[in-house]
């Protein structure tokens, strides 16, 4: 079938809107109607031509949301009809992964999603005859795109497709951090580092698990009203600290951070974030991505002393299972999205979502599919 | 009162067996008969004069057993006659960390212990009338000894001193980081940097709790037939190895370690003991004590992609409630403490302790007074 698609053609370079050819699902495959697609920073960074796995001509897009087609011979979890969202990390309940009870990171088509293509190795979308690459499972900049059965996870029908297409990466990514992978408890003290979309869901991820304090740490003071909006209880803007931000987040915090949220991806920044940590049990999450052979580095003093240090990914949620879930608390008013997307565009002019990203004008911007 | 004790009175030189004055104990203290007592690699670092924070002259030494004589105004949970072990890491049972549920690193007498005194700021040691240094807030090289109450665990009148000494810091310290800070599952595949006493007991430790693999990391080959005797399943010995050691070790464990355990002091491998874990889950302990300012660094995705970095002190145990439960173990069969204790001698031989400590000589040299 033809869709409508914007092509990344190369590294650096604006998306391409094309017409392009899509196959219809095979075994174990879907095909959605996506409606609607957040523009996330990962996006950008594949794009920027950083990612070294990276993989071009490719159709990008990895946070969408749709509606089921046609499925595939053998597909038994969803029908046409049924609403649902990407998965970029997929959730298969039969690998060792998903079976470990400890981790979300199901491995089951990783080898193939990382390779551009679907778990029998070959490309559904091409242009002319050359195949485009797919793009973290998903590909979303797409009206039209098959997914494996196990990357959707089905969402009840009445949640709007141009709001909960962030679940699929962002929202899920900030929340999971905190109710997931941190468990973050009633009345914890949280420190949050970087008040982006991250951070912000971190935020009200806290929130909602009842933490007593939650202090955000950004150096732009802007970002002050939409995270005090989200539940942040203090501001702490690095550059108006006297001396060392450490001993002033761990007085603040009256003797260092039950948890820590690290939103950025500056390796800096990761080891603040640990070092603030309350001696004897503070838990430091790893959300953000560094840049390629970054390091991180502390005394190990700082861990035999109690602190935890560990990272996060999709917020450790499992998709299929949790994604609903957060739908849910959407439709039910326990979490905000709808002050998270300020801007709302049409395909075509998909490139101006980069321009204000890289602009810091946007906190998320949506595709929406006519 | 008289006692006899083993003083340092300067870095870099031999302890002195001298006859040094003790005061009774105080209001919330007990008089303690030590009646055997360990010599351990931290007596060592602190005599050499690489801790910082070591203070001279000074009465070593903090694994002990021995019997209450005597006890001070207030004191209700132990009195004359019971056998006690004395606690470096106290349990005060009342203080935010006690209370936290969630660390074993109570903080009530921590200021004055780090300063060498008693809670109230004074010592109870002097020799013709010069004050010396408590050390760990135990000070087991003399024949008596005062403790805060806190500091005590009081265990069952049949274990033998000489043997249940090493349980006031070895034994639990390598058991401990295993079933408290780990909490290691029947089934896991366990790696193990260091097969000295610390390794050792984390390798009884894990063979305890039912790990199905038990793999020891060691480039002494010497090890291997004792290791083998307490549970080890796999010995490597990095310098056999051909190539990097950590896939090595990924391979062997079958996709990486669900637990690793750094049991050296060695950043370099504490880094291989963190990125041999498995993705998604693999947690690893810091134990050893790595050398003043020295630090650890991996990249960040490793934490990512779901390895958790932490450490233990004293196993993470609570030494009031925990320490006799070892006790028990020990006196049940269940853990092995008789072949690790290699050496015994009297207090005027100390000194060879730790010549065959640092000649590789002995595992645990224990030092019993008559």
């Amino acid at each position: 079938m033809q869709v409508k698609a914007a092509v990344a053609y190369e590294a650096g370079k604006p998306l391409t809107i094309e017409t392009v050819q899509l196959d219809g699902p095979r075994a174990g495959e879907v095909l959605v109607e996506i409606k609607a697609t957040g523009v996330c920073h990962t996006d950008a960074y594949t794009l920027s031509g950083k990612d070294s796995e990276g993989l071009f001509p490719a159709i990008l897009g990895h946070e969408g949301a749709g509606v089921v087609v046609e499925v595939g011979q053998g597909v038994t979890s969803v029908k046409p009809g049924d609403h649902v969202i990407p998965l970029y990390t997929p959730e298969c309940r039969q690998c060792e992964y998903c079976l470990s009870r400890k981790t979300n990171l199901c491995q089951a088509i990783r080898t193939t999603q990382g390779r551009g293509v679907m778990p029998d190795g070959s490309s559904r979308f091409s242009i002319n005859g050359t195949p485009l690459y797919h793009y973290m499972g998903t590909s979303t900049f797409a009206n039209y795109t098959v997914l494996p059965e196990i990357a959707v996870a089905k969402i009840r029908e009445d949640a709007p497709f141009d709001k909960v297409c962030y679940i699929g990466c962002g929202v899920t990514t900030g929340i999971g951090a905190v109710i997931y992978t941190a468990k973050v408890e009633p009345g914890a003290r949280v420190v949050v580092f970087g008040l982006g979309g991250i951070g912000l869901n971190v935020i009200q991820g806290a929130r909602m698990v009842g933490a007593s304090q939650i202090v955000g740490v950004d150096i732009n003071p802007d970002k002050r009203a939409m995270a005090e909006k989200f539940g942040m209880t203090d501001f702490v803007n690095p550059k108006e600290v006297e001396g060392d931000l450490v001993p002033y987040l761990v007085d603040l915090t009256k003797g260092g951070a039950d948890y820590s949220f690290e939103c950025i991806g500056n390796v800096n920044v990761m080891r603040q974030a640990l070092e603030c940590c309350h001696k004897g049990w503070g838990v430091s999450v790893i959300i953000g991505v560094a840049g390629a052979g970054e390091e991180i580095r502390t005394r190990p003093f700082q861990l035999v002393t109690g602190r935890v240090w560990k990272g996060s990914a999709f917020g450790g949620a499992r998709g299929r299972t949790d994604v609903p879930t957060l739908v849910d608390w959407y439709m039910e008013g326990k979490i905000n999205i709808d002050d998270l997307i300020t801007h709302v565009m049409p395909l075509e002019k998909i490139n101006q979502a980069f321009d204000l990203m890289h602009q810091g004008e946007s906190i998320r911007s949506v595709v929406t599919f006519s």
